[in-house]
């Protein structure tokens, strides 16, 4: 393809509305452009890396049996209130009228649709199991649409959707999208974890985020540095002391321990609880500084309203508490901090002073609370705090369990010898088991073995197209632009004759052009009459694999050939590069 | 692929909802599924015809030197207000409001976006010529939605865009893609006519519709029956008299003349008009019921108001007014035919006695009326007519040119030698010059050699994809089933093992399968447990061009091998089945 053809405009500066390196150079490389906040086109260049993805996306598609068909984005609004979505989504769902006044909805995913529609074509257990996919567009009016590709309001996604009889023929289904979405993700050349994710108010048996690892990441990731354990921070499970027999010397000694490992318990001092004024003071940090405590010595006890019931939840003054954990503990709805009026009346006290010690509220604790050998706490009372609270002793937990985030540093929940980092990640994929949350309320079902009316059982798995580019292009940044793994980059070669006058130079370019293309190589020719400098600064930008210029050496039959990924370039005979690139060996990165 | 994994479910009763035979057996041989009113699911069989369909798309594009990208479906409201098109297409568009209460319209087309995107990436015209396109879904609230996929409200099209600097490069443009249009339709395998079309409201200087022939079409083309001429109705020119010097004998000696040639002068009888009674009298048909003459004696005048104004135009009996042609002559925005209070005060008489001679209107006179040597008119009085009315001796046209519709066996207005008939056509294609009709009133500018700024000369490019699909459906509809060509066919080989139960059969099918795709070949294998006509029966509809039958014979070696476009099979050894797939000799056949 000719560079002249391509609709590729460069930018020199930095485009005020990036807000990540690779949205930046998406921009300035000339592959994206804003149409309206959270909208965008795609030019010729980035069509060419979606084309690619989607290629590796159908091979693995197919290869896990899974059949590809195509839905449509008018969804009737009444399908989405059958399942409940309607309300679940609320604002972010696009909808209109037609013009005969029927509501619909743009699809921001095909659950409904897709069990509607499965629901009707297959009556009998010898029908299934079955897998679909298909490769579209999906709308969510996003609130806040930001990084460019990575959360925008119209964008591409795979969703694949598999129905089986059983929880067995699901899991099948899931594991073989779970692999394929291995191989999918590493053919792509990214960095990715796959880590369990939380199931959230779906339900459901199973879910796997697929994270591109990234610093712009809007999801923090808990991941092992021993087993390959992966998790989202908000799903982590942290170690709870009843599978964690070593003492803090033990764990000091494997020399693996974290800050996990202060979890194990003291020997037991046993002094009785002595109140202490501490007036003012009413965080953990404050009391670090002014009474000389470490914060993992400290009982913070934190009152919430869930679904409008008023609980407490403890955790020690080093931990943070997960929402989500308590939230599916009580299989509430909502769950929110309690405003300061209502501590006050739950509590007798105001927030900064509540403890545990004769609360007459609900009251869960996290593990690691309930093993401290002895603690400071809030006493219940205005400035005033206890110490040498000792738990089990001085009070009783409603209910003990796993209620806080996991933090750097912790000890693996999974293995025996790792602690777990944190890092950040873009959710590029999501596997998950849907169980009948679907075709039960949509009556999709099928006749069993013996007859009997079955609601189908259900799993999805999604694939973010474009912000899988967008992941990509974060992955691939540099100061001077992308740098595209060969299985995406959207030319494999990119082909520069220095003078665009010279007819020597134009010549050797044409012939390299034609012989490369009979070989099957994707080339684009820059055929602009632009000044070397500019060419060879939009090469960079543009970030295609090998850059081959034909310049003064032409004459001589030769030319320079350039690796992107290894940033160094080399002159040689026309026919040793030619062969480099069709055949790369050994000194493949020059 | 195994037809288990495939969603195939296929109907045994004609569904109530299609209206054509091709939507009938799309339906029934499980292609597609109705979600909404113009609203259609693809399953896996259709998205395979669509994915080739797309493939030979994209091939002749690139041979065209178009690149692909990819425009939003959101599009700001303000874009299609700026262009008029909000105004012009009014219900037709579907438009939505997003959280913050900004307008959007579902693209029906991508005129406005990407004249916007290409105006501000491209600013001199070394940057031009280019030409970009697309395959994606739009969206259109047709208010009657029909025929299947011939007229749904979200579909899928391909629309390409040109863009030159000079009426010369759009020239170029429009005509490499009607060569890639025509090249791309044969390759589809469709019965299909360029034809001449109007370019209506939006002006320019060229369009042409691709037409694919069938009965259901929506749309009359006049066909020529000796040179290439073919026109969509609404746009035929007729013959002027002032080109064709033929006299009736000399047509009818020619052995080609339609009813055209009766527009040739007879000799004239110069007796004066005179007033006859005609009770009641109103139409063609009336008079010559009533009075025994024919309609091509008679002259027919009608009173219409366009833009608001009153005027008349004449036909001669057996033609009828062509609207789009008056409207085009007067450069108005409407024309209708009047109502009889606005005739009765504008031609002193009701709708029926209305005649040219001493009308006080402005009058449009078609060729073939002037050209009549005398004639029977309304004498504008009640229940009154004349006879002997000569033209130019009795009245005059303000204007005399083409205002007739084209009748079948007028004389073909291209070739000496042709006349025409009329077919009825799909649209399934439309090229278009449309200049500066976008890029003025969005200001998308280049720069010339001189600095100046000029408006980007475009051209565009559309292709109904989905509509492709049922045109191809529609003329390969048998009456037990599709017949696809072979470019399109979901699969090339229906790979039936009659007993899934007979391991001989099974093993035989396995092995033919694994040869068949190892050479590239789509296989579907009916792996069903079903009874041997149930298996017959699916195959038929679903329309693949081979049935490889493994039966009873599979003890010997031997197959049936079944051609759907033939409509015969025959048995023969399974190596010899092979060989005639693989590589079709003489005998394919069979």
């Amino acid at each position: 393809m000719k560079q002249s053809q391509m609709l590729i405009r460069t930018l020199r500066e930095q485009p005020a509305e990036a807000d990540t390196k690779g949205h930046a150079l998406l921009l300035r490389a000339g592959y994206i452009r804003q149409l309206a906040a959270g909208v965008y086109s795609y030019l010729p260049l980035a069509q060419r890396v979606l084309s690619r993805i989607e290629r590796i996306i159908r091979e693995e598609m197919e290869a896990a049996g899974a059949a590809e068909l195509r839905l449509p984005s008018l969804h009737p609004a009444e399908l989405l209130r059958e399942s409940g979505r309607y309300e679940l989504y609320g604002r972010d769902l696009m909808l209109l009228e037609d013009r005969h006044g029927r509501e619909f909805a743009l699809g921001p995913t095909h659950e409904e649709v897709v069990t509607a529609l499965v629901g009707s074509e297959v009556s009998s257990y010898r029908q299934l199991p079955v897998s679909v996919y298909q490769i579209g567009t999906k709308f969510r009016d996003e609130r806040r649409p930001r990084f460019g590709l990575l959360r925008g309001r119209e964008f591409l996604m795979k969703d694949a959707y598999s129905f089986g009889r059983s929880e067995q023929e699901l899991d099948a289904a899931y594991q073989s999208m779970f692999e394929a979405y291995h191989r999918i993700f590493t053919r792509c050349g990214l960095n990715f974890r796959a880590a369990e994710a939380d199931s959230g108010a779906i339900g459901g048996s199973g879910s796997h985020e697929f994270m591109a690892l990234a610093a712009i990441g809007e999801d923090d990731i808990a991941v092992c540095s021993c087993c390959g354990y992966a998790a989202n921070v908000e799903r982590a499970e942290t170690r709870s002391l009843k599978n964690d027999r070593r003492t803090d010397g033990e764990a000091a000694a494997s020399g693996v321990a974290g800050a996990g490992s202060k979890e194990a318990p003291k020997a037991a001092p046993k002094a009785a609880p002595e109140r202490f004024a501490t007036p003012g003071i009413r965080t953990v940090e404050e009391l670090q500084d002014a009474c000389g405590l470490r914060a993992e010595d400290i009982l913070k006890t934190l009152i919430y309203a869930a679904d409008g019931q008023v609980i407490a939840v403890l955790v020690r003054g080093d931990h943070e508490v997960n929402e989500l954990k308590v939230k599916a503990f009580l299989k509430a709805d909502t769950i929110e901090l309690a405003d300061e009026e209502t501590v006050l009346a739950a509590a007798g006290t105001r927030p900064g002073f509540v403890g545990p010690v004769g609360l007459s509220l609900p009251l869960l604790a996290d593990h690691a609370a309930m093993a401290m050998a002895e603690a400071v706490a809030g006493a219940g009372a205005q400035d005033e705090h206890w110490r040498h609270v000792v738990p089990g002793r001085d009070f009783c937990a409603d209910h003990t369990g796993d209620f806080r985030l996991i933090r750097a540093g912790d000890a693996c929940p999974r293995c025996e010898s790792g602690s777990v980092g944190l890092v950040k990640g873009i959710e590029i994929g999501h596997v998950f088991k849907l169980g009948t949350r679907y075709s039960g309320r949509l009556h999709a079902t099928f006749r069993d073995e013996r007859g009997q009316e079955q609601p189908l059982i259900m799993g999805c798995y999604g694939i973010g197209v474009s912000r899988l580019l967008a992941a990509v292009a974060e992955q691939s940044a540099r100061e001077d632009g992308l740098c595209w793994p060969p299985s995406l980059a959207p030319f494999t070669v990119h082909l520069i004759p220095v003078a665009a006058q010279d007819g020597v130079q134009m010549e050797l370019a044409r012939r390299l052009y034609e012989t490369l293309r009979s070989q099957g190589m994707e080339v684009l020719l820059d055929d602009r009459e632009e000044r070397p400098g500019v060419k060879f600064k939009d090469a960079e930008l543009i970030g295609i694999p090998w850059t081959l210029i034909v310049g003064r050496g032409a004459a001589e039959g030769r030319v320079e050939l350039r690796s992107r990924s290894a940033g160094t370039g080399r002159e040689l005979a026309a026919e040793e590069a030619l062969a480099e690139i069709i055949q790369p060996g050994p000194d493949l990165m020059l």
